[in-house]
């Protein structure tokens, strides 16, 4: 267990202050979990008060011990209720804001009303582009504790090759590798930050029901276990000559490693292995492409476009009628952080210290899914690699 | 797996166009996950439009074809933007709604802003309440679902006494239950509604470790793994004479079970056995107040002054200066339903077809937690239990 060092707090807040004298806020409230893990340290429930300048003052609410025993900020205090804030605030000596930024791709309605009762003259916008912009970079420190998700996601995939057999339904893999990533101290709960996003761990699923889609903003989807959660692995059985393709998030201090693989017991079709060769070769050309400067919309088109051109049009990215339009996403405390390798942010270029995973995979209804997943870090001597289990298609006897 | 039945959908609806009436309310427009599953069947991603009176039209983005597989809803059909939902409504006949209900305590402000633009003369107002009223009364298929999640449950509590020994650390038990819990078909997903609000399958502690307070609006708290995820197991070896709390919620198809028992490895000292029994005496006095027309407030009053009065006001549902005002929550689809058996809630009355959990607690500091949870339904013939294991605190040797 580590504690977010004071001196990488010190350095996001500065960077999250930048960033709002561009956008002209007096101040950000942040509340919202895996933000106020990356800002305080720990997900213990408050009100971050970023200031443009100046200290930032994080009011927790419970538990307040504990937010000082994990932050490593300076002023950590206990407060009640929301309409304290002025009057703590001005205890503080914090001038009243009157442009306040709050994170609202996640705070629900009901939340804003309070804020805009407690500030009924402040104009309120949203914060959480900043927010994206500052946690899209990540020091040495958050790579360090990618490197050890990417390790333990490593571990995973060994265990995946000693257990998968013909006859196991795709639930039982996904419980023993739950199981093996628990033991090694996997925390569990992956954050993701869209609305109405939910993934547990991973996706998991053999043949034909890697090809049923779902309502995740995924490329694939699966049937699950029933209509409540409708996605990832099902009770189908596991058959000689069919992919079972693996897509498994690691989770370390927080800190996430997303990685993809494909096994088979007994060769799988001409087809697929093709299809499984051709991913490798998007992802080959992501690596040469993928360069400081770069957008992360021209990136996107570049692979798509070489993914078409193989013959891929309507397999890639999702089964026909289901195909989503990116191909790689940021991650970090969450796993769908800036970048995103999408259709359109022709504007956003991609920079040193952006962590992605790239996912190109490819659909074949009725027959199953392919694809390659690794996680990449654009480091200043160019893009390395933080998954690094062998990328070899992995035949079972 | 079973699908929702077309008939408890239409009963769903016109439940909450009963409450529409009443709130003056043209139309509902349900989008989050819980509540999409519990009006069509599926949570397949899109726009359920509920009018005041006539049929349902659930507008999905992704995936379409899944959706009217899983749904018994009559019309499920494809679309693709917000933008184009005036126009859909109008050729599917239903008159422009004037005064619009969303899910305003999860709907994030940024969608908000979308159905503000969409329809710019409606006046939008909180539909959760009318949801909540509507969810929080039974049916007998809901409670035969949840009738299999507390008979899951109790498998994963005879896995417990199996298992735990001095030594293994609480982490290594929770995986252990975990995994009894998959294979048993569990989703591992659990849905808790409130903001940030986060639960992995359990809260499992031993000794001091169960009396540390965290973020979670819950009795009990826990160091867990790491301060991005501060609550639940962490690494505590278990030693002998102390007590092992595990609160596991089971899932059937989408339906909980929610139930706490206390375990240890050789006799636990006179005043944690006193305090077991005390909160066995405040669940009967619960089970002996609990009637169609007492108030949920009224019934926590009781039960919270019975235990005070015993000598716990400072022990009693968290640790001294972290302590929750609720001793009961309802359940269901989400974990944090209505009924809260808390304070306040002096207006709402209990009635026949709620489902709740109630969970009498006392932390000691640095000693340890203790107490019972059990899973409970208000029926015609009074209040009926669904968690069925043993009450008893569970010696090993």
């Amino acid at each position: 267990m580590r504690l977010t060092p004071a001196i990488e707090l010190e350095h996001r807040c500065k960077k999250l202050q930048d960033q709002m004298v561009l956008d002209s806020l007096d101040a950000v409230i942040i509340v919202q979990n895996a933000d106020l893990f990356y800002f305080t340290g720990t997900v213990q429930s408050g009100n971050l008060y970023v200031p443009v300048s100046g200290q930032p003052l994080f009011m927790v609410r419970k538990d307040a011990g504990r937010a000082r025993m994990e932050s490593g900020l300076k002023e950590v205090i206990p407060f009640g209720s929301m309409k304290d804030i002025p009057s703590i605030l001005a205890k503080y000596g914090y001038p009243e804001p009157k442009r306040i930024g709050l994170e609202f791709d996640v705070l629900p309605v009901n939340f804003f009303e309070r804020y805009r009762a407690v500030y009924p003259n402040a104009a309120f916008s949203d914060a959480t582009p900043l927010i994206r912009k500052v946690r899209m970079i990540k020091s040495h420190y958050e790579i360090h504790l990618m490197q050890d998700a990417a390790d333990q996601v490593d571990r995973i995939y060994k265990r995946a090759r000693e257990i998968i057999r013909v006859g196991m339904t795709d639930l039982e893999v996904a419980a023993e590798l739950e199981f093996t990533a628990r033991k090694d101290g996997h925390q569990g709960l992956v954050r993701m930050r869209g609305f109405n996003s939910e993934l547990f761990y991973a996706q998991i699923f053999s043949g034909t029901d890697s090809a049923v889609p779902a309502y995740a903003d995924t490329p694939l989807g699966g049937m699950g276990l029933n209509p409540s959660f409708g996605q990832s692995a099902g009770l189908k059985r596991i058959e000689p000559h069919e992919p079972v393709i693996i897509d498994f998030a690691g989770c370390v201090d927080g800190y996430l490693s997303d990685q993809t693989r494909v096994f088979s017991v007994g060769n799988l079709s001409d087809r697929l292995r093709r299809a499984y060769d051709d991913m490798l070769e998007v992802q080959a050309l992501m690596m040469r492409l993928a360069e400081v400067g770069m957008s992360w919309g021209a990136l996107y088109d570049a692979c798509l476009k070489y993914a078409v051109d193989m013959g891929y049009a309507e397999n890639f990215m999702g089964a026909k009628g289901s195909q989503v339009s990116f191909i790689g996403h940021g991650l970090g405390v969450e796993i769908d952080e800036y970048p995103f390798i999408a259709r359109g942010f022709s504007q956003m270029p991609l920079e040193v210290g952006m962590a992605f995973a790239f996912e190109p995979k490819v659909v074949f209804p009725g027959e199953g899914a392919i694809g390659i997943e690794n996680t990449f870090y654009l480091s200043n001597e160019g893009l390395k690699r933080l998954t690094h289990s062998s990328d070899e298609l992995v035949i079972l006897s």
